[in-house]
């Protein structure tokens, strides 16, 4: 898992460009590409060549590098920030990191910039990978307990909607880093797999991933979820998130909200693994303040899939002349959620406990709104 | 919407064969199909050329006309009713419609039988247009009173899931009785439509048919349902069924309890069009008696659409090795029911409200208990 070619992104070794898994090519093929450019960056991220709020984040910083490689000008600087952002307007983390990544430019002598970005850049993206591990190790826990009272041999299921696995981060994954230590430990895991359409992340790189590593899971559409665990199929949901509030509302993939009812209203216990660059803590209310970017309706109608031959080519689904709509996200409210799984323990979905957790955050985010 | 030509099935001027639209092809192509056996009505149903609990139940009926046809004796009957009876196992029109053809049948001198059964099919098929059709009236005022209550011209907002619309039916449709009842007295209505994987009859049928008959409408993924109704974009669901039990539990495509249970959190009232042949008198809880058909995972792991050069190809969207599970239905229990939209009225997804509204059935099946 953790040696560097299993990595989603990396500086290459001539030591001017970064590579990256082509996620858009999974599950059928696995292609590397080179960043080379600041543009490179922005494209990668907009085409989610990759995706994923963490390395969404690991991106954005890399991007900045290049940039400060070809222009290392304040004004370039904040022109390549202001680019690198308006890529996807509701992954959180893109913020965070270029935030950090301008802060710790600014004070340093553009003919340094660059070196010192790369080097930023590195740290993001190592930060991102020991934040998995800790988590992967606090779900760990979650598992075990379950595990603990089933009958030894007999699986843990785990429901996960959307790719919050180690294709979406550095390494480890989010909700997968506690399936991937499960399995290290010798704890039999089932995944069910949301294939969460209209990107299918689900289907094409969740279940590649966790082929990839050998954990035994099944895809479903998103419309079996709740079946499933009207059936007792189901031990625990963990999921990602994008954008998580100050008081726990999560912003996630769409279709993230319906799982969480389900799961209330069949005893299912529904985690959240929570990065805590995740956290906005500029806000409280998901469903009012989180902005759900819609996307290009063509991923609602058309699909892409590999012909009998192999060729990957994409398909119509709908009549030709109806029209289509493509919100991105939706947003879980706290009361659904039955705990964060951050780098610093399993914790309630409330303002007070992440406060608590993370008040060195919270705390600066309340000094400037004074 | 009631002129024969635009009927999913119909006895052609031959006299020995039946018609029917072969919806596996649509939205891309509008194709007739001929059956002209017994065997080639098991496939309709099975192949899913026809689909939807009142149409799979007109189809058997007919089936089992070109059946007797062929050999009209007592054994060859009850081979064909077998027959037919097992290409479906959820919906419970199918059952209902063949034992009414066999009990209308078997008291027949065989000589005879041949037209009774065309004549006996022929009597499901206009009773399922009346159905319908008193459905949608009862529907409409349901719409009409949403419409009271919004500026003059807002449209009104309708979530469907799955196809219970004319496709689904012989005319008119379940679900979509009321809608075309409301965009006949111009009421403005705008139907959100699940694309409802794996099968997506949504993106396909209903929208196919919606556009057909220039109703507004918006294709989501069945993810979305959740989002547009936390932000008030959906006024009311209403539904088909496939199979509802005595107690008003709502077996129906795989997806419908999730957007129950959203409807329920959101305040939005939800629906069930239900024709009463769908009501099973003979089970109470649909979570543990409701048999669920699990259908081939290829639905899953394969998906058919048009290419750019207007050609049907499949593809596959899962990696080759992932194993996938096709649970085709799933039951809303009574509880997230706002009501149940019969030829009968408007009634509460009770064990009351339903034997009182239909006192011939439920007391029928008491006293064959007894």
């Amino acid at each position: 898992m953790s040696s560097e070619r299993f990595r989603t992104i990396w500086p290459n070794e001539d030591g001017e460009t970064v590579g990256i898994v082509d996620q858009t090519r999974l599950p059928h093929r696995l292609e590397l590409a080179t960043l080379a450019s600041l543009a490179d960056a922005a494209h990668a991220i907009r085409a989610m060549q990759v995706r994923g709020a963490p390395l969404i984040g690991a991106t954005a910083a890399y991007g900045l590098a290049l940039a400060m490689r070809d222009d290392p000008s304040d004004e370039h600087l904040r022109e390549a920030c202001e680019r690198l952002l308006a890529t996807r307007p509701t992954a959180v983390n893109l913020r965070w990191a270029l935030e950090r990544m301008a802060k710790a430019l600014a004070p340093i002598d553009p003919a340094r910039r660059a070196a010192a970005a790369f080097a930023e850049a590195a740290a993001v993206a190592e930060e991102d990978v020991a934040i998995n591990a800790a988590i992967g190790d606090h779900g760990l826990a979650l598992i075990e307990q379950i595990a603990a009272n089933k009958t030894p041999g007999e699986p843990v299921n785990v429901l996960t909607h959307c790719n919050a696995g180690w294709l979406a981060t550095v390494d480890w994954g989010t909700a997968t880093a506690p399936i991937y230590k499960a399995q290290a430990k010798g704890i039999p895991v089932h995944v069910w797999v949301d294939e969460t359409r209209p990107r299918n992340q689900g289907a094409s790189l969740t279940a590649w991933e966790l082929g990839f590593h050998g954990v035994d899971h099944t895809v479903i559409v998103d419309n079996a979820g709740g079946h499933v665990m009207q059936h007792g199929m189901v031990d625990l949901c963990i999921v990602g998130t994008d954008r998580t509030t100050a008081s726990g509302d999560v912003g996630n993939k769409i279709g993230t909200y319906l799982k969480a009812l389900a799961a209330e209203d069949n005893g299912v216990p529904f985690y959240v693994a929570l990065p805590s660059p995740t956290i906005d803590f500029s806000i409280d209310d998901g469903v009012a303040e989180i902005p759900i970017e819609q996307r290009d309706g063509r991923e609602v109608s058309h699909i892409a899939g590999a012909t009998a031959e192999g060729e990957v080519v994409e398909v119509q689904l709908t009549p030709a002349d109806s029209r289509v709509a493509n919100y991105a996200f939706d947003v879980t409210p706290a009361r659904l959620v039955s705990g964060l799984i951050t780098e610093r323990g399993v914790i309630e979905a409330s303002k007070d406990a992440i406060a608590a957790a993370f008040p060195e955050r919270a705390g600066a985010v309340a000094a400037a709104a004074e």
